[in-house]
């Protein structure tokens, strides 16, 4: 259809209820039990699917499918020093472009339709993202340049970096992206700051994946990286800090009273064996803005926040040893973007909202029997997705979309390439 | 087909080499390059798909489909005493017969064709077991009476299970079940340990799962709880102990002495909170046979065992800080029963043995790049397994089996029977 026509989805499921949705210009313009076709839609029998808002991937490194399984074995530093980093050093446009595309289709297969991405070629980034009909936020890695003298041609680089990504259409969302503290000096923070500011773009930066992180922070600048963060003017209400494994209570306030987003990625913490586990009881109790991410199949493998769903609610639980942690409907809440305004809405499936919703498939046997909430955050995974739509387009409906054979043969190609498949 | 007809698997995939299979009487005649179809052979084509042993599920209560998320966050106590218990009391045979069918649906999609299972009405749990194709240790739960004067009563009803559990064909290994070690007076562990002497049978018990148990029986019998089960001759090749969240290394050391196997449950571990980690990197060096399991799908609450496998690597990684904790060839090894005698085959698909395999969509996103291993372990589930074959029968191929409407239907009824759908 073009993108002018009215499209209504008969016979979905909503809180048990059967409704109709209408879609028109790439927004819902109707969602109930009385919305029914007008003469000239387009009509699509959702035959009882459970509609439910998509998942958002809070960070994530969607090239780095290629990278799946490389290095499986080894800790964080280990992995990006001997595995990552090597390979990285070869990665060519058409490498981020194919490994991005099959992070798309995953993402598209297991029910997240938007995601913050932080990496190299931001080009190859868009246009993947761009082509599979995903919104995304596009982040180009900054970290410090190996000589000093590097440092102007870098920042020329980010900027037409992010005047390319200002072209890109409104499915993309340029943020700037400092890799970490660890990899930015403070100049490179102030310098990636000022381009936030003056640009009006989110941010995002890893912070507290690692205890080292942590103890390196206090011995170099004598505060916790968030104090140090904040004392750069790095901390409000559009940054998004991915990890903060190690994130103490002091922290913790200081986040929340910023209005910034702390993002979890359970399971590649747990993978890389960090140690620390984000203290979302404590994160929770001070009215912090939270989010789920998967982090790069790299070190998770899967792109299925479903499934990470699970993982989270689990750590959190074992972590605080209280069984009431993580309640359900929260887990979920959080899952779908709705704990933070920078990652999602609060209130997504409404007239007037963007049509970006999935439905269910509902005769999965994960779904059978007990509470959908509890289902999606210990039963199911993706696969329980059976329709994927975006801006009011069909993604996926039933089937993966068309291209997908094509997404994985290109994808094991330049893996080869890379030594990688 | 009947079971003496000889049936061929062509164009399969074992570890990159495109294999046929061939199958008679339930057991394997064939694998390899070589074997084609025989003249009057019933022909199926594997289209690619990859040839796997299947999954083991080394502890699991299979009839609690029917509590699936209820009680959901509460701790164990609590959990069993406020959400199950008062619910269990009300279970009719057919209430265990739906949950167990459908579970052993559950088990059948996602490629786990045996299971230890311990629970109520072992009779029902044997025929829908049966019904389902599957093969399963069925263990009627052992617990003391309310007045030792029913011990006499209860001893005589596990007899009569276990004369009746003799008659259920060979699908059906009965096992000795005493609950656990908390609900068991040391009287009926002895008893017990001469029901399955006299009989010759196998012995499961749920042992070590939280650090109350272990401070209890110190503080009851003087010793922790391996050694306090050996004092009874409950530690021996034949004996199953589920969870060892709390073992210590003496522990350890005497389970792996005495060639006992334990079976971990991380995935109901981290959901009820009980603290403890299973000590694989000391268990792996002692040289202890091991499992994996899901638990019920009452604190689990997926039956999925694909899933629970990055569960278990996760969480060992996690609690031992050691990114090598879980090398996923020896992961996926625990989860197929091969390592442990008792629990499986260390060898399976090879001629002679049983008909047991499954067949995965080599078109799945999963398994599109990187290693089958680390696929399996890090980023697939369940929804990975295409084609369930047991005892020679195929139970799932694409579709789910014919019967699973019927088997959800009659399961949400039992549920809604109990107050829990």
């Amino acid at each position: 259809m073009s993108a002018s026509d009215r499209l209504c989805f008969t016979n979905a499921s909503l809180n048990g209820e059967t409704v109709g949705l209408a879609v028109s210009d790439g927004l819902f313009t109707g969602i109930g039990p009385d919305v029914s076709p007008d003469p000239g839609d387009e009509v699509i029998d959702a035959g009882g699917a459970i509609l439910v808002p998509p998942l958002v991937n809070g960070h994530t490194h969607a090239a780095m499918t290629l990278f799946r399984g490389h290095g499986d074995d080894l800790p964080l530093m280990r992995w990006l020093q001997e595995a990552i980093w090597p390979v990285e050093a070869k990665l060519e446009d058409e490498d981020v472009y194919w490994g991005t595309r099959l992070a798309c289709l995953e993402m598209i297969r297991t029910g997240t339709t938007s995601f913050w991405d932080m990496y190299w070629e931001p080009a190859a980034v868009a246009r993947a993202v761009e082509d599979s009909g995903l919104r995304a936020v596009v982040g180009p890695v900054m970290i410090d340049p190996k000589l000093p003298s590097e440092t102007e041609s870098r920042n020329r680089t980010q900027v037409a970096q992010f005047d390319h990504l200002a072209t890109c259409g409104p499915r993309i969302t340029p943020a700037v992206s400092p890799h970490a503290i660890y990899t930015v000096s403070t100049e490179g923070l102030e310098t990636a700051a000022s381009l936030a500011a003056e640009r009006d773009l989110p941010l995002q930066i890893h912070l507290s994946e690692t205890l080292p992180e942590v103890e390196d922070c206090l011995a170099k600048y004598g505060v916790r990286p968030a104090f140090y963060l904040d004392s750069i003017g790095l901390l409000n209400e559009k940054t998004v800090l991915a990890h903060g494994a190690w994130l103490d209570r002091s922290e913790l306030e200081l986040i929340a009273e910023r209005g910034t987003t702390v993002v979890t990625n359970p399971v590649a913490n747990m993978k890389l064996a960090v140690g620390g586990v984000f203290p979302y009881p404590e994160a929770r109790r001070s009215g912090m803005k939270i989010g789920l991410g998967t982090d790069g199949a790299g070190s998770n493998n899967s792109l299925d926040l479903i499934a990470d769903l699970k993982s989270f609610a689990l750590i959190q639980r074992h972590a605080s040893g209280d069984a009431e942690a993580v309640p359900v409907d929260e887990a979920w809440a959080i899952a779908t973007g709705r704990r933070s305004d920078l990652l999602g809405d609060p209130d997504p499936l409404q007239p007037g909202k963007p049509a970006d919703f999935l439905l269910l498939d509902p005769h999965a046997l994960e779904l059978a029997l007990g509470s959908l909430a509890s289902n999606l955050v210990y039963t199911a995974n993706g696969s329980v997705v059976r329709t994927t739509v975006v801006d009011g387009r069909v993604l996926m409906n039933g089937s993966l979309p068309e291209d997908a054979d094509e997404i994985i043969a290109k994808a094991k190609e330049r893996a080869t390439r890379l030594g990688l498949a």
